[in-house]
């Protein structure tokens, strides 16, 4: 009886739909950045900032990826920006397919950059291609400095990390976070990958993510 | 062409391995709880900290859940607790047919309790029976109070709501997170899970959580 290799299927779909939102966000020179990481490591706040701070220099849209509630899309339309909310009822990571339909809704020809928000998750989002231009992972501080020796796929894979709530750090004694060991092993999986320490809380270190984002949009 | 339903298929064989270590942890008259959370939740603190505390009153023993690297096992053996490491390579949780392989490394006659520490995932370890006797959930307060409204599967289906880190809410105006949000969206997916706030690190509220694990004994 002939074997079926069903992972091997089912990624090569999700390929086929990364590859018409590729194309999709090339035709509107769209830069597009796929956000992964562990649930409330703070990506909703670092786009909201982001947003706020950008207002007038750069057109962001957000595309919102949630197991269940549009929480997160009602914070990103809260700046005026567009949001459309992915529930995926359940799914623990975003399909290009869904990523599909969203971009449609997104006014692509108002935008330059396009944040894919995914599902809370520092595991399976990792496995599938959406049509980004590059991963970025956050971590919060709170989660520990042995995040990317544990949980490398993600690190291996992203064009930048930020390292966020680095205001915790501050109040000194309240949490063993060691910045060197997380650059160190961040750097072993990922020679090339950008290391932004941040507070999106309090927007410290927040300058330098802005000008690499800049940056990004002068290749587009 | 009759179609094959695979998911249901995954999940079957699942249960019949979880029924066979549910067996097998009876025999034992072991009880067996499956700790469930985000990556740097403080799972293996908290579990250290259990160990040490209950050192002499309960005989515990852990199998880790990693998807690389045996940094939780050694921190577990460093308090002469057994501990197994899985090793998943990549998979985003643990499977039955894995605990039962770790289960027979462990000297189970010698214990009563097993913890699992699952893989760092708030979403596809809830969809997974072990053959437990109750599931875990663990919850930072640095990943914030919308988690049960976010991520509703896992609160929906535990025994018991750790909600850990509580000594940074100690810092005023360091983290907003409202515990009674929390509280209440939790028991509104699950009447009758047990919330118990603690710090792992400070050892502030671990009386109750240890007052819980004692009572389960009894009923084994």
């Amino acid at each position: 009886m002939a074997k079926v290799n069903v992972g091997k299927k089912i990624l090569s779909a999700n390929e086929a739909h990364a590859l018409k939102n590729s194309e999709l966000l090339t035709q509107h020179r769209n830069r597009c950045f796929n956000m992964i990481s562990s649930p409330g490591s703070g990506k909703t706040t670092l786009l909201v900032r982001t947003i706020c701070d950008l207002a007038g220099a750069v057109k962001i849209g957000v595309i919102e990826g949630d197991i269940q509630t549009d929480i997160d899309a009602r914070r990103i339309r809260a700046t005026n920006a567009p949001a459309i909310q992915i529930i995926t009822e359940g799914a623990c990571h975003l399909s290009a397919a869904q990523v599909h339909q969203a971009l449609q809704k997104l006014p692509l020809d108002n935008l330059e950059i396009v944040f894919i928000e995914n599902v809370g998750n520092l595991v399976c989002p990792s496995s599938f291609e959406l049509g980004e231009d590059g991963k970025i992972v956050v971590l919060s501080v709170a989660e520990g400095d042995d995040k990317p020796a544990k949980y490398p796929a993600i690190f291996a894979k992203s064009k930048v990390l930020l390292v966020n709530k680095i205001d915790l750090l501050a109040v000194g004694g309240l949490i063993d976070f060691d910045l060197e060991r997380v650059k160190a092993d961040a750097r072993r999986l990922n020679k090339g990958i950008a290391i932004f320490p941040i507070s999106a809380r309090t927007g410290e270190g927040m300058a330098a993510w802005y000008d690499w984002l800049k940056g990004q949009l002068a290749k587009a």
